[in-house]
């Protein structure tokens, strides 16, 4: 195990109606005058609306909204955001939905209290020292951003979808978590958001460390859950304990309790932000194409933790004699299971608009990047290697 | 899954030479002003002392010393360190050692802003509200106290051993964990270390609230670490990969990562609190004997759980026409794995003093505490129960 620090202050209120002490806990975290940063319409379908506007009433908060945020987030919003803080002198910001509001409303939180441009904080030309106060109430189960500490960002002009370099900064103060706002999700937003969860795990899970027992094991217990409650969860949208478990696991495995002590890869992560910003797909989706295709590719390179993923995981017997068909079959269970959650399995079920010939221009996009080649840390992944992998994604 | 609040703020440092950053993390929390707490010369036999005060001259910081703190640490050395705090307006509280100085330094912390005597906040008459900061750096892997939202400290008179109304008050600002420091420990130690932290899952583990996958997964993936590690650990005590999965395990034994979502056991701390109040005995010693006998007596609660515990921590293969058999062989496993680790199976390996005549007398102590009976929740143990427990352990 490496050396780590490990500071993940945030404070989550979990379960039915929790969404009551919105305004009690923006107070206890210094908020008196909030921006509120939301989506479209969904938060006023699933009722997290109405509760957090009503708790915040009720507190005595006064607000102000900025609505309208899209999927795989752009940086517009964020200025936008960060000119109303400044004129309007707000001391706190509230996102209310999934990973695309609360990335922004980081973005934000970090942007006012930036004197240049923000976009200078994702590319590493200042560093990210300070924020105003962020609570978050969830109501996607996917991105993890509710106790995590990092912001993704595509930026309007050139499409480049960028993560900030991880730091405890930008944890949120707060988060609420009512795994019943998840309920009215669509079949295929929850797919998406299983899968995004799941591929936050196996993104710190093949890794060179060794002696990370821990930290393997109970890897491997938030992929059987997010599994079973995932299917759960698909075949009957209202059970409420399939979207608890859920709802604390998509936390977990981004929250970095599975990443301590170890290097971690993160190639898919860089892989489907290309595909993200060049065809705005939903990054789970994404994900769940590139992923499989990039464990064949550097599967060789560990056969023994493929087949423990395998085993442990799917549960596949281990073939002592052949390990490498072990390892094999639980890449096939992990595509057989997005499979059945309705997700694609290549590019022309992703979007058909994805061509091969499009592949060196997507490599090209990637270039623009600082240190844009190799990526990756269980295997380095030179341009050549993500050519590779695209194409098996094909 | 209940709801819950989950609120661990603590910063972790981990790794070899942390405590290097001991001025730095006092001086970023407040601290200029310090009261270092610990026990005896241990410290400054494995360097920690020698680390830490390093650290604290380097960053400018002065401190005061409160030494000799015992296991199952008393009230007394609590009253002094109050006293010393305020009359030398002490800012930060810092424990070097393991829980018994952790406790103690906690309770200081908040018994130097309470007016009254500092036994009303464990006695319930008075909220807990504030405590100085606290910080600790860890060097035995155990109590879980670095992490955690409790303290236990025994009376001076009439020796009651009592944890407070746990609260996130409480809880570490930091924690120094380097386990180098705990290669040193004698063997028995180690073991008392790792069955303090199984129980402290246990504790949580044996639950009737239903759906609570994700924390069960969690908890089996937790007890098969210290399992295997505690047995790399006993027999080579320079295993720092063991040292390393053993200290974090015993955190997250023990902030209550497993805790979540649903009602918590405790009755097996309730009955061994008595008998280290009794007879002095290791805590973790004590509990090796109380807990299988706990298992034994509330196992038809709910055989199934108890098969899961088998098959799913000690790999135990499941007997679909006899689930009782596997709940038995687990309970039959985990008697075996202490007693392997060199921890007491019953009173007369626990200490000799302990005579089944002694049974009535424990119980009478017990009622000394208000709400002394029933306790627990998996299985409510009245007195009649406690009693059988207690032959159980003959």
């Amino acid at each position: 195990m490496n050396a780590f620090r490990f500071y993940a202050p945030t404070l989550f209120e979990f379960g039915e109606g929790a969404e009551k002490k919105t305004g009690d806990l923006v107070k206890q975290f210094g908020g008196s005058r909030v921006l509120l940063v939301y989506g479209g319409g969904s938060i006023k379908k699933n009722g997290a609306y109405q509760g957090v506007t009503d708790s915040l009433k009720q507190a005595g908060i006064e607000w102000l909204e900025l609505s309208g945020i899209q999927p795989n987030p752009r940086s517009g919003k964020v200025y936008e955001g960060i000119e109303i803080c400044r004129k309007e002198n707000r001391d706190f910001i509230l996102a209310v939905g999934g990973g695309s509001a609360i990335d922004t409303a980081k973005a934000i939180g970090m942007g006012v209290l930036y004197d240049g441009d923000f976009w200078d904080l994702f590319a590493g030309k200042a560093p990210i020292e300070k924020t105003l106060p962020v609570g978050t109430v969830l109501t996607i189960s996917a991105a993890g951003s509710e106790g995590s500490d990092s912001i993704v960002i595509t930026q309007e002009n050139g499409g480049l979808k960028w993560g900030i370099p991880r730091t405890d900064v930008v944890r949120p103060k707060f988060s609420i978590l009512n795994p019943a706002f998840t309920c009215t999700l669509p079949a295929f937003q929850t797919a998406c958001g299983a899968c995004d969860m799941m591929i936050h795990i196996i993104e710190r899970y093949f890794t060179n460390t060794p002696d990370v027992d821990l930290t393997d094991r109970l890897s491997e217990a938030l992929l059987k859950t997010i599994h079973d409650s995932a299917l759960r969860a698909i075949k009957n949208p209202d059970d409420i304990s399939a979207r608890a478990n859920l709802m604390w696991a998509g936390m977990l495995a981004h929250n970095n309790s599975v990443g301590i002590g170890r290097v971690q890869d993160w190639a898919c992560h860089q892989i489907e932000h290309e595909l993200s910003a060049f065809y705005d797909v939903a990054h789970g989706a994404g994900l769940a194409v590139v992923v499989p295709a990039w464990m064949e590719y550097v599967m060789n390179h560990d056969i023994m933790r493929f087949a423990r993923f395998a085993v442990n995981v799917f549960g596949c017997e281990m073939d002592f004699a052949y390990p490498e068909r072990t390892a094999r079959k639980g890449i096939h269970r992990l595509r057989g299971f997005f499979r059945h959650l309705g997700l694609p399995s290549n590019f022309a079920e992703l979007d058909k608009n994805i061509k091969l010939s499009d592949i060196p221009a997507i490599i090209e996009h990637r270039k623009q990047k600082p240190n844009a080649f190799p990526f990756g840390n269980f295997v380095k992944i030179d341009e050549k290697g993500m050519e590779e992998i695209l194409r098996l994604c094909v």
